[in-house]
């Protein structure tokens, strides 16, 4: 497994706070490193920025020639069916494995971690983030898949990788984490950016069900929606300060 | 030939400088898009932006084995020696052909051009600047080779594409260029970002070599090097606001 990690200037005087990123489908490692243009204003904040992997790869990985399922397309869950649930366990991964190795190994503040990403990788942000409020103290998505289960990308994945039982697919579901959440006031406000001209609004991504959700258990969430701003890296990059911005926000509260 | 080129809001408003930018060896028309982190400042400043590609491309297209010759790195220059002579005319495509349909298709102030780029093409945006001043009004460079008749690449690139006529080499020769130039008080301040930790610094780009050539006419130069930075887009994502800003300053005293 690779991984990219920015270390700001300020770890050579102290702890610093961690971002995790989470890439979308096809993505990898790299992605965020090169497109997303964030380490400037990570360098003025001080602020670290983590960014694995979409999936397991080798030779021995199972893949399947669809983009959407497979390598690059791990969909940040602990797969359970054959073949993938030797190696798919991206869930476990992140919040576990990857995260002991690089508060065991570099200067971090394990107090104040944050997490965010794009597409897949705002709804695996967001799902990570609602399990584990303890470990991950503020979230914030671009464009996430926000109901993965009742859209295309999510239920050919949750099918694919956890089987059949609804129940199990409920622990992957940012919408139906939420709903089940106790209403919790001193969870801090969600940040969520959203482009209009996104060709993958309508099907596959759908924030107002996440929007509702909130609204049911009385989450703060801001779902700032922008005229013409399609699914990739320029939108990123436009609105990408404003989101370390919010994780610095929050993680200073803490 | 393939170029990117961005387009600022305020062209909808009326007509918008145009900053062409030069990449180096190996790099292609997508690289600055991709990795330079240029576009946030410069939508604010209403810039637009052309990034070429670095040579010709194409199976009909001669090529080497080497990274440094041939395609994806045609230098700037247009080729006098075969095989190169019939498609490596970069030189007159920049400033000439290219420029030209730019001009044509889109609402560009052409009394508002600037020049600038990375290593290969930073020794291109220098060359063309001091060959073009009626063109181009603005100039500056990150890392560029700054005497390529005295150092490994260029002379292996000048000896194909040119010949062993020095004579014609001092046309492709920012310090020739610089020291043959009359002395012209009118001509703007030249920006050079440099990291001191960059791998070529000493055999390959001599930037210390065009300081002092300025200095014989007295050009007015900024050569700013940078502790620890290397050769690479992150170090170009570090500066890369201070360029278009110097850009802006100088094109709009025009």
């Amino acid at each position: 497994m690779k991984f990219c990690l920015f270390l700001p200037p300020q770890i050579n005087d102290g702890q610093v706070p961690l971002l995790t990123y989470l890439s979308g489908l096809t993505c990898n490692e790299e992605t965020f490193s090169f497109k997303a243009c964030a380490y400037k204003e990570a360098s003025r904040l001080g602020m670290a920025i983590l960014s694995p992997d979409t999936s397991p790869r080798g030779e021995d990985v199972p893949d399947d020639e669809a983009w959407d399922i497979g390598q690059g397309a791990g969909f940040y869950l602990d797969a359970q069916e054959a073949p993938w649930s030797n190696n798919y366990k991206m869930y476990s991964y992140i919040t576990d494995e990857l995260r002991q190795i690089v508060l065991n190994d570099f200067n971090i503040d394990s107090e104040k971690l944050g997490i965010f990403g794009h597409s897949m990788g705002g709804h695996g942000a967001l799902v990570i983030y609602l399990r584990n409020t303890n470990i991950y103290k503020s979230v914030s998505a671009f464009a996430p898949i926000c109901s993965p289960s009742n859209v295309p990308w999510g239920t050919k994945a949750f099918l694919t990788y956890l089987g059949e039982d609804k129940d199990t697919w409920k622990q992957y579901d940012a919408c139906e984490l939420m709903k089940m959440s106790t209403s919790d006031h001193a969870r801090p406000l969600i940040l969520i950016d959203q482009g209009l001209g996104d060709q993958f609004l309508d099907v596959q991504l759908q924030p107002e069900q996440f929007v509702t959700a909130c609204e049911e258990v009385e989450q703060k969430v801001n779902l700032r929606c922008h005229e013409k701003y399609d699914h990739g890296y320029y939108f990123i990059q436009s609105f990408i300060s404003d989101h370390l911005h919010h994780h610095k926000g929050v993680l200073d509260d803490e």
